[in-house]
């Protein structure tokens, strides 16, 4: 339990500093619309997860802690703006671990929930990636999925790989961190061999 | 239970279908992506429905078959893409046999749940274009009941008409047909003499 | 009770004319396109407040008086049109004292459900400005609460005194009053003296 709770506390400050980031570039917003949107962003796609599972209380809603982590992910972004700004790399590597954290951890609870591993597999990806399409619907830009479409599919994957090393009675410890791996390991060569996933219609 | 079971399969396909081929033409989207719209345009809907109503666990959450319904229309879509993109009058169809399916089954589910008949029509209602909303917001279109209103407004009308047969005790099977029935005639109607419902200001 | 149920009827309808205006400014609409907005702006906060705290069953499906209020709403929308239209001063303190009101409505009903008062704040907040901002998302405009920024913290700010007068046992009334005050004259300040928020980068 001790792990998880880290991991989804930590995912989702990553989330923050990741939606904060983005509203800002769109345009030079005010303090309340960076918080806003870094808050979205964070709690979005875990809460779509639990809404669709009919799980209450909602992460957030039962724990304030998340909301600390919200704050102080966006306080960090703000102290050191022009230092994370120029990072790309680092970004990148947070943003990863972010979205596989929540993956595994979206993945883990449905099943906990009893749901079918394909829903399940489903729920992982939407708790990924939900906080990020609701933050680039609010700001009108195209959903984040349709523009580096591995993003997503990375996560399927790492999902598949968890459910397929838990139904083997593999060590959680061990399924977090080779799903995690995964994840990290695809979207690293998508991003730096430009791979794309193939056109629907040849 | 049975003929209700099939036709909310069969309505599912039938808007994955859909929600496929409008993301595959508003650009040439990756397997992935018209998947995840497609998907998204086969369950939003009744999603919306359920959640709004408090009906867990929703309905494809706890039946994967609605996934396969899903998998399949995809399928299709891919397999036969030239040939269904060819046949507009076929889409218009299928199109209009999967909103009024929704909005019947919709307005019945709600009915079951003991809200009130106003509630149930337009919970019916929402069933059927919420899921086509969410792929327009998504795709960053103008939502379709913004563009075709006649769309929602015809669901509306029969979600009506199976309340009065239903309150006057007809058949389910009666009330299921004569409903999807108008639904159909009024868009085709609608299509074919270019009806469009009065101004809001005159 | 009472004094409670009597708010949100007119906050609903408040919500539901501002709804219907800004989808007619947007362009032609014709009614059903209209009611929808307004119907999507007066319910939209309450119901994403109360899937949020998972409360259920949600006020407007539960009671269908809502929705003649939000029915009203458009047919006076429609009868006064002209009127309204001109009147910007009058809709401006209409809509302020809607969102104040939901503001300090979802705060109580938040509290309530036994949430912790920063997440109640933040419940009455989005019960304000959630309306609108899917009725912004659906009609393509950036959603209002990154246009004018005072508008959604005037909500927080309203909601924070609201719970500071209540753990301090003021009587209910007297605390609905003076938040409900402090969220007009925040947005009446901001309005009249342009203000605006810090940016968020300097």
């Amino acid at each position: 339990m001790q792990i998880q709770y880290i991991l989804e506390l930590t995912g989702t400050c990553f989330f923050a500093v990741s939606g904060a980031l983005v509203a800002n570039k769109k345009s030079e917003q005010d303090w309340f619309g960076v918080t806003f949107i870094g808050f979205i962003t964070a709690i979005g796609g875990g809460s779509i997860r639990d809404i669709l599972l009919g799980s209450y209380p909602l992460v957030w809603v039962d724990d304030v802690a998340f909301l600390y982590a919200i704050f102080f992910g966006i306080l960090m972004t703000r102290l050191f703006y022009s230092f994370i700004q120029k990072r790309s790399k680092e970004r990148f590597i947070f943003d990863t671990l972010g979205i596989a954290m929540f993956t595994i951890l979206g993945t883990e609870k449905a099943m906990d929930l009893g749901v079918n591993p394909v829903i399940a597999a489903i729920m992982g990806m939407l708790s990924a990636v939900m906080g990020g399409v609701i933050r680039d619907v609010l700001t009108n830009e195209i959903p984040v999925l349709f523009r580096k479409e591995v993003y997503a599919s990375a996560c399927l994957a790492g999902a598949t790989l968890y459910l397929v090393l838990d139904y083997f009675g593999v060590e959680r410890n061990a399924c977090y961190f080779f799903s995690i791996l995964l994840i990290s390991v695809i979207r690293y060569l998508a991003v730096k061999f430009n791979l794309t996933l193939p056109k629907f219609k040849v």
